[in-house]
């Protein structure tokens, strides 16, 4: 089971950025946990990750996965709230996708509440840090078995 | 560590209700799935289930779990859209709380895509049907610990 | 063919309520007028008749038509334009439901044009008073012979 | 007891026009079996039948009833959401009038929610195939007699 | 003159509830003051209480009310901003009312700006705390002389 | 200088319809009180006067108007707010044009403060009754000098 | 016949301020072109003529129009789009008012066509220069007759 | 293959009507140059043309081409923003149909740019002048082999 | 204690002014009922009365109470739905203020429901006649001591 | 005569890309029977085709085919509806554009009927899956003729 | 060169108005400033300041300033959001002029984000203290050279 | 002090794009000016120009100015609309930022009144063509120093 787990952008910023909102660890520190945890919840699990500022970068590497992952965990950030193309990419390549958010996006401004990922996806997870990846990978797990 | 786990309205009819949306589990699987993940996780989890119809009675549940419960994971069906009663009341017990759903509602009625609770949880999880459940667990027993 | 009649809020006050929107019929003598139009109809049809202010009550009470009622009669009343929980609990039992209102809800306040409930109706009767009942009695029974 | 019987644009078509929508009775099917209803209702009873596809055709007849017609039973079909002309009409005449629709227009696109007409009507009947036209005859003789 | 006193969802939680927007008096504490002023203001007025979190509760207390009570004195709490079915009773009784809230709701968050309440109450304070009660009470209370 | 008076929909109904808000001269009555002070204004004015219910035939008489007319007053009645094809004739025939209303629309519903056809026009005027249509005589009648 | 005429802000300016949409007259030659109207009409009619950039100073004139004129010409230009004091002041002194814009407000920025002003008054008139006063003066004087 | 070109409101001015805009063909050399460009591509098509200024005129067209037509090609001018008649008028006759502009009416009015009759359509093709009706032809063309 | 006791436009006509909202009291003797009430509550307050039409003389007023009044009461009448520049005046001098209105405002025109001052003032009394301006004294005197 | 075709995001994908809505050929077969249309219509015409799935990609290529190409079409695909920036490069370069989109795009989700693009372009080809790159090539060339 | 320097309501408070918005500068200091600065760009410079709460004051100014000063800088404050009749009087009399706000009204509450004035102006400055005045002055001035 | 100054898509065709809105100066003249504004000001100042066409490649540079810029002057062109990337970017390296803009964005399409990046940045300055970089530079300079 190939799973790429895909930041969006300003992600890389990540122990720098907001950390009032974002928190303090980065995103190398997420995926060390992450790994971690896959390797306990199924060995057989693999899987890759993916960081790009780029709507069309994002975009190139979703067409990527097709025919090659078995699913994709994202977190689009800012493109979460503005870009149909990453949308359209997940539906183009029919792979299982969840979303997933730092932060508690319905906490903050208004136009952080409205995703046009989210249609596309098997489900969203949102607020719970770190872990939120965690919990999105033992979802889409889930899903995929 | 003491969780509540409140269901809100016509989720007493899953396995009937709609099951194309919902899936066929009722609750009570989904009760002893989770009941299995909790002790898998933390042998010291205590979990309370309550099923109510009534906002009013979700409100009042609410207000009882007030120096009682440590966490609150609620799936409030219809009344995540309707209902500020009990966004206040989870404000008020000042309680962690996850909100979940099990359908992805950003896939459906406009309606469904804003909820009044949201912003007074600690984060959301939707579209994961019963495994929702396990997973908001998870991001609230990280959180509680 | 049994048929459940359902009231919501403030309908038990008719023939007190607001007169010149309402009517001055009392609950109870609509309730007798039904069932003489019902024994006219058809001697088979058994009506049973619930009022409720609670929209929790109404959950409820739909609830427990599945697998014992063919057909509900509803006047949300007030819940009209504001109860997803009615809606989805009359999709959850998948019983065959009309809408009726005693007064012509389109030519009152905006917020009495809309309705959660009727989408999820085999149809709506607005502005008949008393006869509403009547007429929604007539359309339900022709669709379920 | 007069009563003219409107039929907006497109309703010649039924039988033909999606049928999945509009069911399979002919307009002639309809206005035959709502001559037999009316019979049975009460032998008095004068039915006239009017289609037009054009707005300004039907505000010409609705004119023409003024003296005439005791009551309009009027299907506005698109231009219940379009049409101010037809409206003003049956305020102009100031004869007693009934709206229906063949389908339920509150599960159907948004545009067909709203109507120009409803709020110049006694009331409206919706979702009741051609078992509408005779609910609508029933309000509309119980409010006359 | 007899004043019932209605208290919405989470009042009963006061002094508990977000203090910082709320304050630190319980209910109960406010009642007492509230007795307090009322006998200074006239001794002939008789107060009662009734704090509810269900909606459908308050509506019956509502109804309850009808020829028994010169005057309501309401906080509807989170029902201020999407209960139609309480400001229908409140109608449906045809009984002087006062709208009250302890908070400023205009220096909050958007959905607590609007109120189904106050249209058909005879007025409305807000953002004064308990003394809101008292002059609640002082305008209802000239306005019946 | 030949003028043509439109008049659309319902105005035929002068007289008869709601005269409470119409008044109670025929557009026989208004027609000829034009005339009058036609001939006083300017002997060699020439009126011809058309009323339709149509859209099309409202349409139609505007495109025979050009070439032969040099003004326009039209009271478009309910085509004002819903009629596109009524201003593109007015903006077709490139003819001076004035719309007029008896009422004072912006005292009524919403829908009627909007207006296709006044920004195709020389101006509007609205409110006065039957003297509207000499105002509107008059200011035409300046533009064209 | 007292009639005062309101002009409210930038109008004094009028033969400098942009002529290519407010004409190249100046407010006085309106004020005497006005006169002569007036004279000709009815030699009874005296007007008075006032202008202020000043919402406030609208308001105190037409109060001090109380019970001293018949009627009231308002141009409220740029408050009209602004100013609920002036529309509650012309509602105050209860006397028959008209209003006039020099420009169609109709072909104009969208925030030109709504008017606090017009729904108080007894019509409307816009588009026809200076003529529109002379316009509002005779409606205004037929319906005061 | 017979296929029906139909054309809007105002279509028959072109030539006259705002030729920056329409371009400065009239509506029969549009329909030579259709009826070359059909010869050219498929000496099987028959043309038939068809001009109205009615909405209820083009319904009643629509209809006739049932079991007649295999295709349509409407430009639906002022009605394509207004009329719901003619859109249900395609979908009831099921033929497959393509609606042309000769503007591009998204660079217009904002209330040009939204179709009640695109949604009903094969597509659209807006802003080639009269080359449009030909590209319209050769889609339609093309889906019908 | 001083407090300020300003009136907004139009205020001045009362007892003229639509005595069916606004009641027959003139401001002199809602002044001189304030007064009475004042000396009751504590003989210490002082009270300064100041009306106005102009929203700069408001404006003015409220900067001059900077270091010399303790407290505000405002009936900002029409300026309630339109004026920042009254809000930031109260913001500026940091005086804590109450918002009075006679009328029920949430009962009448949608654009009197809004307030752009009540977010700045510690409470809105709304509804009460006269009386509410004793209502907002004691909000103020319970605040301020 | 040189012509640019851009292809937007997720279009190299066709083949694989939701069939039933984008259709079964892949962007490589739409090429070349563009190629041989080309060929037929003008063997002078010159085509190359560009597909990015990147934004900055494509504006990029737009601003390089400045004093290059006679014209461009123009498939945006996701970025239709979202992007300023291809829009004003369309702009900048000042060249004949012709927007195409492969399904008709007002049949879709509400956020698929606006165009930032089509405002900057000659016109707009939607619905005819790969048809339309020919109808635009046609509508171009004879409007570059 | 002559330059008006216009500060609307509540400016004439700086030093005391919400320090932690405006800053802590008089508007005394902020003139001084600008005074100092304007004569090391251009000693020809003449700077002229104005401040009133009264949006008709500021329309008088501006009128004045007509065929006076060659630029306007003007901090409308809360009539910026509110006021069409500055705006108007800038258009008016036809002089440049540039808006300038001393926070940033972007960060700020919604209504802060629109301007009235803002398109009748070279441009605007936002967000820069006291500084931004002289960019305005440089910006102004550089227009003006 | 090293400021870094981002321009983002088509401002490289400045010269050559809409010279009626952006004028003649190409970017690199703009550069120039610039400079030699800069070191008047302070000779410390060091400038780096970046223009980029890409949303992603704008996030890059502006994260990669982390700890080595002191302050950002961005004129984001079309991504100020729709990018809430480069919004995060600028708030995750929290750098004092200037948002300029050529043109005055507020007498331009409504599309371009609002801005993601504005609340984000210590200011805005729009309207004053290549001097808007000059007077950005002064206001950040200030604020920096």
């Amino acid at each position: 089971m190939k799973i790429l787990v895909i930041n969006g952008p300003n992600l890389n910023m990540l122990g720098v950025r907001e950390p009032e909102i974002y928190g303090s660890l980065t995103l190398e520190q997420i995926k060390d946990e992450l790994e971690v945890y896959a390797k306990d919840l199924d060995s057989s699990i693999e899987l890759e990750f993916f960081q790009s500022n780029s709507e069309g970068g994002i975009v190139d590497k979703i067409q990527s996965a097709y025919n090659v992952f078995d699913g994709i965990i994202i977190n689009p950030a800012a493109y979460t709230h503005t870009s149909v193309a990453i949308a359209d990419a997940i539906a183009s390549v029919n792979i299982k996708t969840v979303e997933v958010h730092l932060s508690n996006i319905y906490s903050r401004e208004q136009f952080r509440h409205s995703s046009f990922i989210a249609p596309k996806c098997l489900g969203q997870v949102a607020g719970f840090s770190n872990n939120g990846y965690k919990m999105a990978l033992y979802g889409l797990y889930c899903s995929l078995k």
